[in-house]
């Protein structure tokens, strides 16, 4: 087992990192103060996990809240359940809220403890890859509204994070990879050796080697934590992260939620920074090449969806949180493993970027 | 005009009391750091106050949303509203939400504040009384839940509150009796001279006299900043401030929210905490006398609605968030001036209190 701890003063916790740990009592029980836990899962993780620790967890009250499973619900309704069963529970201030799922169930159950009562505890279970090395790392929380992705939420962290590398076994395929396009991010807009041994380690990983996704998971937790660090609400460095994001909540908005992944429409989008880096003379061609590369072995998509106009990326990403003050900012690499945010680039170059990339005139 | 430092270290900000200061430009847009604001208010407020504020801030882009009025709105389908409002007026993160009115205006604008992409600046404009002396000062902002008052929210600073006493002068006098009630409690808690003063001059504050406003706004604030800058989550000492609320509390809920104000059931819950003090031997009876007295020249009601059964009091009270891991705490005094936190009070004691108090057997 890996621990890794974020570094945030009083607010710092440990990222256990391992094979099996999830309904380990002697992991979790010391992260919980009161007598009351409410776990909240979704109705896909709830028979595989639930039981096991529901039993680590036995000498407390354990309420459970199973939601329905989907980025699609990631909103106020279905929030709501989880504060339905706290108060009909009667959960106190001293509970503890465990989020056993992936990103949409850590970042509900987040706002919940969020909220609840003006902020309880809570512990992160991250159950696919995405949520291990992502959502479980940076505090942010909340919900989608109709009218854009994770408008609505807070900034809040969790006591601890347990990431079970064996809980990847059961994870369809297609958010495995989705899960590696946060990972290849991650060498992307920091470490270029990481980039390195991920081309080198694509394999292992999509094989789930355990040794591989721990080594992986581990190396991109710390990457995301000294970021985060840093800049703890998001007001400067922190955005780096968002390489490909701008791009890729477009094409999710546009779609709908859920008709690709998150992790699918951050590849899309990261190739699209790339162009957009290359134009802007930061990136040459074969560096653009090996990205596309790497995600495509991932099976991720290297391109938009054909149906999206470039009119339709610009006037989604006007609204999307990155803007401030008007003006588009957009995340680029100024080499393989070094990013940067840049406020000052030509119009005319975004929208080629998005037409080499497969969007409609 | 007086002003008022809330200590806080980075989330200190200033508190501005006195006659026709809501609409002064020069004290706004000091505290405002981008080129957006949303002023929310309700139907009450808006023909009284929106257009001389809307002229204050001329320079920027204002947007406004008209909740309704009253504390039945205080829920997430009226907080959704701003949201909306925000979103398709394309706010961004540098957006400054302006809550022009009273608690519950104040106590939803703060929550969208807190959850808009994760945290917005908001400057409070109280209206009311106890807006002015309890909702501006804290930080406490939230939302009811059908299952209990205040459950859902967060704790979150404004960047200033302008308390304006001119605008007392549209206030119902119902309001600033309930106002009144929470004025009384800091002389209670914390300051038995200003009890003392209190007693002295209520028949100006009734009147609306403007000096004597801002001295007991400006006192009530500088009560409860200094036990806020002391315990700013409400881990400890902070919970003297609910002087009367868990009885409060219990009231509102089983009348149903808006039946009677809040500073009105505070009233009734100051009378039972007082008497519930003397049975454990802390005030006498001339005390609780005096107590009672001064309320009722604030024309608030010092005893329980009827129809409310003991057995409805202690279970409601059970749920209320000031119980910890089970345990029923109190808020008591230990003498006129001097409150303290008590878990071990008899429970006979209790009941004979809510029995005292007029409560149904």
């Amino acid at each position: 087992m890996q621990t890794l701890t974020v570094d945030l003063g009083d607010r710092s916790y440990p990222i256990y990192i391992g094979a099996d740990l999830l309904a380990k009592a002697e992991l979790l029980l010391p992260h919980i103060r009161g007598r009351q836990v409410c776990i909240v899962t979704n109705t896909t993780l709830a028979p595989l996990y639930l039981e096991p620790l529901r039993r680590a967890l036995a000498p407390l009250q354990a309420d459970v809240v199973t939601l329905p499973d989907g980025e699609q619900h990631k909103d106020w309704q279905t929030l709501n359940r989880i504060f339905d069963a706290l108060l009909q529970a009667r959960h106190n201030r001293s509970t503890t809220l465990i989020a056993l799922g992936g990103g949409v169930v850590g970042d509900m159950t987040g706002f919940a403890a969020a909220c609840y009562q003006r902020g309880v505890d809570f512990i992160q279970l991250p159950t696919t890859l995405l949520a291990q090395v992502d959502s479980s790392v940076g505090g942010k929380t909340g919900i989608n509204h109709p009218l854009g992705k994770n408008m609505i939420g807070a900034f809040y962290q969790p006591n601890c994070v347990v990431a079970d590398t064996a809980a990847l076994a059961s994870l369809p395929d297609k958010e495995l990879s989705a899960g590696l396009a946060e990972v290849i991010k991650y060498g992307l807009i920091a470490d270029r050796d990481f980039f390195s041994w991920l081309e080198t380690n694509m394999a292992a990983l999509l094989q789930r080697d355990q040794a591989a996704l721990v080594y992986a998971i581990e190396r991109s937790c710390r990457i995301k934590a000294g970021v985060v660090a840093a800049d703890e609400r998001e007001g400067g460095i922190r955005a780096i992260l968002n390489l490909g994001h701008t791009f890729g909540h477009a094409i999710e908005t546009a779609l709908g939620y859920g008709a690709w992944l998150h992790g699918e429409a951050v590849a899309a989008g990261m190739c699209m920074a790339a162009d957009l880096s290359r134009r802007m003379g930061w990136l040459d061609a074969a560096e653009v090449q090996r990205i596309a590369a790497l995600l495509q072995v991932a099976r991720l998509p290297t391109r938009s969806p054909p149906q999206l106009t470039v009119q339709r990326y610009l006037s989604l990403m006007a609204v999307d949180k990155k803007v401030l003050d008007g003006q588009l900012r957009l995340v680029l690499l100024e080499a393989l493993g070094r990013a940067r945010v840049s406020a000052d680039i030509p119009h005319e170059a975004v929208v080629s970027a998005l037409r080499h990339c497969g969007a409609a005139a």
